[in-house]
């Protein structure tokens, strides 16, 4: 049980500290969320905690956002909560702990939609890309949505337009989960476009953020965002990236993360693909052109293998190298004894002789009065 | 100097033994091509040696032969002559020693043109794909043949529909080199529809095989042919391949053999760009998207990388975090104090004060009466 202290306290913590806030979360660690608000407070607190807070630290609005959070239909899930994702979040903890800053978990998430939140994200993907999408990236955006959301995978994303909107889309179109990362206010849509779109996330999934009510969107804060995509899904697939893109930096948050990174690629005379082209030159990402290889990539080992496309099998196909010389050296429409064979294909004529009753047998090869001659190939 | 002889027992030799020959070949480098070939003809040959050749040993259109290929402007190439591709050919020749029975290399090679053969394969890259691509396919190809040619590379191919055709005319475009590796007689031009193409590439450049004059294209020839093509090339790049294709097979062999293996992405929703992509996802091949990718992926370690694609820079790029929030927290159109400014980006006062000065420095910020606003970006 979460007291509404603790609730009030990282309230206040969250409006008070601009995420990342590594120290502030390691004290909030060390001694309690009740404790660390009361200390903050008052500035009673180490150097690298007071550099996090001290701009912020006279604001208390924390019943207030908790109040303008449910009248948005959003609740503060904090890391007291049962319904804490610890478990997604945990790549983020273990980079904190090994000295990455920018990988500093919440303090806390703003959620707003009934479903239980780490429920959600058990198994969850990740889709980012390009806002100035192709017609391309947002046709295969939506595909994986949905068929990752149909398989019982939630589907992350950021809500922007483009490959963002796409892959949520197929998702709600699928009526499967999907789940929205803010970075602006519970209480915001942005893009504004999108507001619909967030609408429907958080009636039929959940849209969530770190970031208090009122907070509006800045460029650093869809960077800082982005490392929380990339850590809730087990993997991360960039659709389309311009060479110098937001969904990049997801890109390589999930792969310093320890996640999967997977790219679909697209044409090279595509702008919008050479994002995802330089990860796969670069080694860090593994291509992925349909819902059954993202499912393989991020699966277990040996679990949840892609099927093989099926290839149309040939008659042929079990003849080994002497055979196929023999049964190419056949013809049609005219009958050849098994010395011309043997002469065209250029195996020997003992070996000939064995092997035309084999073609005959599988019914490659048909014996007349005048030698041999290849049986055509049956319509399918 | 090559003698008459030894010439007319390598053509002899040749049009005996469907390649490849390893067990021929073996006994041709153990005791000369002359006494190989008198052995060959009275069946004095070892077990191995006789399986290749007793189908046609009494087959000897040698000096008719040489007389048809002059008449077609061509030439034998033999190991004994200078113009031999040794060099190229060496992952064959090694990889036979292995015990790859399939990567014997040919016995000879019958010329088309009048470049010498060794120096224009000094350095080649062989571009392979689909013969039923795509206009997508056929562009690349065309581009990077084009491209590649213009940098003094010789670009390798088979000459067939599709991407094999289109990476020979760039090449023959940028007035560059082009080699064609024929799966059949080099008096025939396969398919007939590429006569005229082939014309050209004799004129310009070289078009080879190991299959005697008269020699018509079958199956199993295009995917022994396919050996050379991955051989000549220090690299080969996959432009379109479906999921069952004689690119693939040059594909794998070009990996067997050592040599560089690229493929070209593609849209996932291409049945044409599938091929590239499984290549991709086993491992097996880089991505390339350029010449200059291509270039980087053959090229010696270290020179010839291709350069990074050049980027816009922007005004914010040398700022740290902290003054990029409180650059962000600047607004363009009103100005705010410093304290305020401080409580926006939730950056320390002292720190806020420290680089507002700084900003105003680079042209990012104004000071005013009230307070800092932001410079609105210098249209460019």
């Amino acid at each position: 049980m979460v007291t509404q202290e603790q609730r009030l306290a990282c309230a206040y913590l969250i409006k008070v500290a601009e995420p990342p806030a590594p120290a502030l979360r390691r004290f909030v660690v060390a001694h309690g969320v009740v404790a660390a608000a009361a200390a903050v407070r008052v500035g009673d607190v180490p150097e690298s905690v007071e550099a996090e807070t001290s701009a912020r630290r006279h604001i208390d609005t924390a019943a207030e956002d908790l109040a303008v959070a449910k009248r948005a239909g959003a609740r503060l899930v904090t890391p007291e909560d049962e319904d804490w994702p610890a478990w997604p979040l945990l790549p983020l903890t273990n980079a904190a702990a090994r000295g990455l800053k920018w990988a500093s978990p919440p303090l806390g998430l703003w959620v707003r939609g009934t479903a239980p939140l780490a429920e959600a994200l058990q198994r969850a993907v990740s889709i980012v890309g390009a806002r100035a999408a192709t017609s391309y990236g947002e046709h295969v955006a939506t595909e994986m949505g949905y068929g990752l959301a149909s398989r019982g995978m939630t589907v992350v994303s950021g809500a922007a337009y483009g490959i963002d909107g796409a892959a949520h889309k197929g998702a709600l179109n699928a009526t499967g989960s999907t789940v929205a990362v803010l970075a602006c206010g519970i209480d915001r849509a942005y893009p504004a476009g999108h507001t619909a779109l967030i609408d429907r996330i958080a009636a039929q999934g959940l849209v969530i953020t770190e970031y208090s009510p009122g907070t509006t969107p800045a460029r650093h804060r869809f960077l800082v965002r982005n490392r929380i995509i990339a850590a809730l899904g087990s993997g991360t697939v960039v659709v389309e990236a311009g060479q110098r893109s937001g969904a990049r930096n997801t890109a390589a948050s999930a792969a310093a993360l320890g996640r999967v990174l997977m790219v679909v690629p697209g044409p090279v005379t595509s702008a919008m693909s050479m994002g995802c082209h330089d990860l796969l030159r670069e080694g860090l990402a593994t291509s992925v052109g349909s819902v059954a290889e993202v499912i393989e990539s991020v699966g277990l080992f040996g679990e949840d293998l892609a099927p093989k496309p099926e290839t149309t099998p040939r008659p042929t196909d079990g003849l080994d190298s002497e055979a196929l010389r023999i049964h190419e050296a056949l013809e049609p429409r005219e009958a050849h004894p098994a010395e011309r064979i043997a002469e065209v294909s250029g195996v020997p004529l003992s070996k000939v002789r064995a092997v035309l009753p084999a073609l005959e047998l599988t019914g490659l090869a048909n014996r007349c009065e005048s030698g041999w001659r290849r049986t055509p190939p049956t319509p399918t």
